[in-house]
């Protein structure tokens, strides 16, 4: 629990690898993370956890079964549970992300892109 | 449940009064809030929720019975349950809000300021 301030480009300078989450903040069973994207994540679906997207910079593309979303900076999107997703980012993304504790990122596929513990960064 | 995106700019300038702020996700029985804010706050606390303050533009002081915390655009705290502490913005400050959607933003004070139901924005 942090009762001091959390400077987010601090943290982002913390993240090393594309794909791979930091967990910056914890707070009512939820977590709050950032993430560095580039490249096609895996399609997905979370059963029981709605996902907060938020962008930080560069262009975020949410591709659905019906249709796509492209989400700049200070844009956000929450997806429900039980829908199916895929984030794409054609260049480099930074992303804040809110979500319960509980929310694993590849959801209900495991691959090499699964984290199943983030570091708190 | 939004499942197209928000353009958090667009739903800033939805806001007209500070201190109103307003609604713009919900998700896993939370809410993401958006407020204005100019001068100061009561001091109150949250019996049962945690509250993370994220600022976007303008900074905002947050105050504690033992200290203070300076926020600039990009930086949020998570001010635990119980803690008391009380918002002071000297010049306009714009807010982002994470917190239970039971949360009442006086917390345990009424008066003049509390709003028991933010509008959707």
């Amino acid at each position: 629990m942090h009762a001091s301030k959390i400077v987010v480009s601090e943290k982002l300078d913390a993240i090393a690898g594309f794909w791979e989450p930091g967990i910056i903040a914890e707070l009512n069973g939820q977590k709050v993370m950032l993430a560095k994207l580039l490249g096609e994540f895996v399609w997905h679906h979370h059963e029981h956890e709605d996902e907060l997207f938020y962008v930080l910079s560069g262009k975020l593309t949410l591709e659905f079964r019906d249709r796509t979303e492209v989400l700049g900076p200070g844009e956000m999107l929450v997806v429900p549970r039980g829908v199916e997703h895929r984030p794409v980012a054609r260049e480099e993304v930074h992303l804040m992300l809110f979500e319960p504790a509980s929310t694993i990122n590849t959801g209900n596929v495991e691959n090499g892109k699964t984290v199943r513990d983030p570091p708190r960064i």
